[in-house]
């Protein structure tokens, strides 16, 4: 009857391989627990874990250099791992002020790769670490872009843009020509570099290989760079992928919108009127938990289909104006702007709670919320405001309008994100193996569907789901191969 | 203080301007009836009403033949009686042995259309309607096909087919050829009509315009015919607008599989255990059915991503073969053939019920249950059958293993079928309207989705549902118009 | 390979044993039909399959004389040939003018017994058959009542009262002093009896051992009585069972409400706004199953804690009268009068639905529609009628205001009535045996706990269900034995 | 365009009246932050809110000791300021180890109450803390108690018993009696006093007006007290109140139980198979929870009723043994001991999840895992512990076995707590305001049925929620008054 051995969690203490200089984190001490969640994480990630299993010893990303922004959370974390398992040598950073978690850039640092992120980043920061993250140390970019939301990419063609036209007359990049705030800072990062490297954005478009993007909003810019003919690289469209943009969104919405707004407020949702603006993909899982919470659920939509859909789940479909005196939540999920403006606030319910989880801050007018006098902040955590108006009646705003499930809670669950980070790694092997063969031109890409299938299949496991196979007259009697891909293109799941 | 008034709905008792030869319903008494229901059908159906209104003057379908094969329901009714107030000169048969309502079949005839169904035709009398409803009385075909599964289509191809190896060498088409008991019939219909007329079905393709198409089944024929070159006219997708995929096959069976399964047996499904086969859209609207009414819900599916789309709702993911003993009710919804085979019903619970509420009665093994010795088939009531093995137990069948919900209940109800026909009727327009210009060529085509958008539009009033509008800031800022359409073409809703 | 032989349902045709006289149904050639749904259901049952056999062998209701008044369905019937397996001798008609299944009456005079019922009798009629159930050959009444809504045991307590006014002054029943139509019915039957028969109602009085009561209304009427002191004989309340109340009542109408909705007017309850009116158990189970088939679903409350229950599961709480005119479907589920009234359709939408699944037809202002000079009433089909108004607006009321899940479908399902009716087998079982212990007096009772959860065990078997056996340490840990009972009496489950 | 003034909530830094031997939390500087919490919490909290306004001027508890043992949370300190404000004199600790909310505490000793609270106590600290709230600096007891799961009841009862045997024959409580760990410190707690003050708890309860409890564990335990005829001082129920059983156990658990999950371990619950072990009023709430987040929930069940009630909602009853290596999670709800042994766990998936919301931390055999050579215990976080077998394959458990809404997140949420606690302070002014008119004995009572009417209005208006009233001839016909109660003592709601 001896007794139990009670230990924590060991990792080196000593650190890390990677020099100060090539990273920047909160908290290094965190990398222990970090990995404590990594190790939690990897086993509900069985689609990247099936990757290094299957392709761990062929390296097909060796050689390359893979530069990611994105969320920098417990479940990248994994990913990051398993890229760098594939053969890649990667840098790192944030693609959300908030969005970090601090254990988890740690521990990546503690392994041995280049992480610029910390949870709580000013946007100055923010610009700074991804301009890090891109600066190899030998002054080189990347192979290789893993992206979310496209801020990387934006960087790179706006620094190449600048180039021409100083290159041409000299022209510098003035950051007081935009009001943008966000903009302005990435003015400013390209006008600081100029004078020292005045080709740097250029070599790097020179070199790279093609980017890999995980959002509706990043893929939207991608399009529209196509279409004007001024993408500068290949670009894989991982977001509408199947398992990304119906299991992601929906379902990573579904289970970490409620996480966020209870880790936030431990408000209880049973009772409460809520409204989701928006019921695409996000707004559908948002919707469906808010439901499920016991929540009376509202939905403000433009496009009539969604809407039909909303209403044949039963829910009521109404303008934000012609409730919002009434609602005690507001969710955006829109990837528009001015969804939920400062006037509007002025009419809300004392203590009701205002958060996005759709896009960036501007859904919510949180300019006129900082900028009006008479509007006092109060911060009551860390992401968690209350600004009070001149009549005394206040509104709660998570994650200072940033995406509430990043910001308050972690983010996505891993096993949702696994699908998600499947995509994003067949899609880098995929990018890399074409590098040379012209197969992919400067225009936006969809993985093959067989790919699709091949990252659900990797998830059914854990599941303990077991798939029913159809005999060769079956699939013959449909027209396709007993293995698949079954479906057509045009199919919308 | 008078009595109230009662009455009966009131119909012309004279009948109809039909002549005889021209209609074969099952009894014209009930078209008072039909008329009633009709009424009511109307206010359920706000596309269709809106339509009538929008183009009822300008009859954009005047000097149009127009040909349905599409179940002879009270919602087919008010479809026919809009292509009617739009100009079209109608005939019309059941595209499903048991669909037809024979008090909407009688209305209609009623109300000067030719039609040829009742429910519970043989199957020989449902070619022999097929075939006459292809016959306009000057012994011409029609201009425009509006089919539901691909039988008229099918009909015309193969008519066509033969009068060509007719014409070369006199060869007649042999029903002995094939073991398919309705291919036999289709051979036998043309071979029946060779020595007569040996140009009709070549005159007919002539004339035709094009062909709407309602299933997923009869697009999948349409695609294949497309491909192989044989496609003999344009063709319409419209099962595939948004706006009746994901509206008609989701929340139409989500209505009558409970519907058709209560009429049928008065089970309970609450508590029971259900196992849907197919995870496509109807069967997500089936096994959202069936979970709602209490009942333990599983899923066989063959494709992944289906399949972890059931996980991600709850639904255990499992083979027919591995809990076939344990089900109460199988459902069949998968479109493809010998799902539940005669020898898995050999195992199943005594009283277990088995429906198909996707495609064919090979979806069920009704072949194997027919004609095996030993098994006996006790009718309890129309479309209700226990078939009793050796050993005394014995399972329910549904609608002979043909669609339950059309068998068993009244089919899917108006307000869904008026999303799917305002479609159809579009469809007819556009066909008719394009039949001179070449836009269309002898392949399939979908509606734009600016027309998806518009169908789904007029029927949010009736639901008292409100849009937002985006404003052109926020338009321009998604880069779409104000008004539409709002999302891309691969957009999956 | 011989062929299969088709044959159907056998039953004598000769027909029955009971005299001419003694029934009165629908059409005895329906009883072939009656008893091939009769051997479904009694799958369907498993209490009252097991009590035969446990029972059945025992004969514990030899010598009683059992009358029943209680919807004459098929599962009624499941129940009448378990009460004549124990022993019983029975005379059967309906409580509900509307709820019999002509079938399920013809097979059950078919195998003996004689029924009083048919689909849609007068009121005249219904209180005719009531009175001739309660009449056996020989002039004598009943030993027990099996009682639904407490008419047999009004009628009996009305002729008892009538015959000592009778015997004390020569005080005749005055039918005119009475507007409710019913109740001068219930004067006028006693009245007709009085001359022939002065102590008919004293001396069935004296023979009667007790009455199990199913309604909560009829338990309400009962408890008023035994308050008084003026209840006549001991009543066993069946309907506060757990396993009656929390399952017939909510799982019963959550099956049955759509059911009847849908077989009535076929209507999409997808995206309709339905407002439920009470949630106690019966509104509950309806506005589940509503929420479920995707319908906006409000709720009009009386009581605060009710409400609170129905804010917590996410619906809107609002009164009538806030709503009417946007609601499409209401539903009484309340057991109290003046739900909807005449004014209130006045402003309802046109073809919206009104049906009632509490208890009496007088939750809806029928009185008001049918009286009303201007208000048109068209029938559709038989229990399904337009009431036209001036204005040209209709409503559609279901089963012309009595319970429309009898009256338009087929009332509850076998296996939730199977958890009903073996509590009434139990409770007639436990009346006989006690009869001359002493054990009741003329008060009203519920079953031990020990029966009731005997009835769910008796359940679960079916439903393949494991229970969990309690070790005999966990047991002695929170107080009870191994076998139960679980709860203490004012558990709420 | 003035700059918004951005301040945090402000608070006495000077902090508290108390004196420093008077209190024992975590850390005072966090009183701020409680206080912003708090405030957030008052505006969720309306039923105690109303009650400061109806009764905050008549001070009903005036001159009344009232020590709570009662989790310290954010709500709990809302219940603490209504009970002030109503006049009462408190001090207070937690009912369990890891319950207290550190800020909570430090804000409620800022305003001027005793706490004695920390989260994560030891069982030798807790013991200390209840001792600590149940003296007053005088030396003298409480007047009334606020107890949840009865252990400052059972410390008091204990100490009586100990004083009786003590003053009889010097016998000293022997903590070696027992093998149980928390019972060996009640007595221990009990022994170190007796020689300083042999009366203490003979004059505590001579003192002592009575006990409201929150439990169904602590009524319980006071039910056997009565019965065994050794209770000491009045009870009220307040578990027992509708607006709690119903509410906080079965609302609040639905909200609290993925919260708890989700904060401790960021697990996907969509797609994984949950075991819920009991299906009352907790059970329910749960089940609820993981079936609405996309789990495939499972039952495991002792009471048949409970059992057929969780088949009728579609879930699969199975016992643990039959499913232990399949689950994700289990959860244990049943308030009884020995549900997962570590024979259980050593059976599961690696990293399987299991947690406790029932009761107390012996429903999960932690003495097995912990005292078990072999079984490694590594700390993720403070509450969320690996147990790893050795075999390699680990089970996760949350917050060493008890309450892990407590533990891991922050308990049910202010709504559903105001509910509870409104009933608390309902009973706390009626045991005083009773205090000397013997209306109350030595037995357990329950809150009038109108008290608990009351509780449910004063949530409504809070959710926008508005009542029907009934008119006079309908509460008339039902037998009611207008203004309730509505309901007879045994309906189950």
């Amino acid at each position: 009857m001896g007794p139990t051995v009670t230990e924590t969690v060991t990792a080196t203490k000593a650190g890390t391989t990677v020099p100060e200089s090539e990273y920047k984190v909160a908290d290094m001490s965190l990398a222990e627990f970090g990995r404590a969640e990594l190790s939690i994480a990897e086993v509900e990630m069985p689609g990247l874990m099936a990757l290094r299993e299957e392709m761990g010893a062929d390296k097909p990303l060796a050689g390359a250099r893979v530069m990611g922004s994105l969320h920098m959370t417990v479940q990248t974390a994994v990913l990051i791992e398993t890229l760098k398992e594939l053969g890649a040598d990667l840098r790192w950073c944030s693609c959300n002020i908030f969005s970090t978690q601090d254990h988890a850039a740690a521990a990546i640092v503690a392994a041995g790769t280049s992480v610029f992120a910390w949870k709580g980043e000013t946007l100055e920061e923010y610009w700074w670490c991804t301009n890090r993250a891109l600066s190899w140390a030998d002054g080189g970019g990347p192979d290789l872009i893993v992206d979310d939301g496209g801020d990387a990419t934006l960087l790179i063609h706006e620094g190449f843009k600048a180039e021409i036209a100083y290159a041409k007359d000299g022209t510098i990049p003035d950051p007081s020509s935009t009001d943008n705030a966000e903009f302005k800072l990435v003015l400013q990062t390209i006008k600081d570099g100029l004078p020292t490297d005045p080709k740097r954005w250029t070599k790097m478009v020179d070199r790279l290989v093609g980017v890999s993007e995980e959002t509706t909003t990043g893929v939207h810019r991608l399009i529209e760079r196509a279409r004007e003919g001024s993408l500068l690289f290949p670009a894989i469209n991982v977001n509408d992928c199947v398992t990304k943009s119906k299991f992601d969104n929906v379902y990573g919405c579904r289970h970490s919108l409620p996480d966020g707004i209870m880790r936030a407020t431990d408000v209880m949702l049973a009772g409460k009127t809520v409204l989701i603006c928006g019921y695409g993909d996000v707004g559908k899982g948002s919707a469906q938990a808010m439901k499920a919470a016991g929540a009376r659920t509202l939905i403000a939509e433009v496009d009539p289909i969604c809407a039909l859909q909303a209403c044949m789940e039963g829910f009521q479909v109404i303008p934000l104006a012609d409730v919002i005196d009434q609602v005690d939540i507001v969710i955006t999920t829109t990837g528009n702007k001015d969804i939920v403006m400062k006037d509007d606030m002025a009419r809300m319910k004392n203590n009701a709670i205002i958060g996005n989880i759709g896009h960036f801050d501007n859904e919510i007018d949180m300019a006129g919320l900082e900028n009006t006098p008479g509007i006092k902040k109060v911060e009551i955590k860390p992401q968690v405001h209350r600004f009070v108006f001149p009549d005394g009646h206040a509104v709660i705003v998570l994650a200072e309008g940033r995406l509430l499930n990043l910001g308050c809670a972690t983010g996505h669950p891993s096993f949702v994100m696994s699908c998600s980070f499947t995509n994003q790694t067949l899609a880098q092997v995929e990018l890399w193996k074409e590098r040379t063969s012209g197969k992919y031109e400067n225009n936006v890409y969809i993985l093959p569907k067989v790919l699709d299938e091949k990252v659900a299949r990797l998830h059914l496991g854990k599941l303990g789901a077991k798939l029913t196979e159809l005999t060769s007259s079956q699939a013959s009697y449909i027209g396709v191969k007993p293995e698949g891909p079954f479906k057509p293109e045009s199919y919308r799941y």
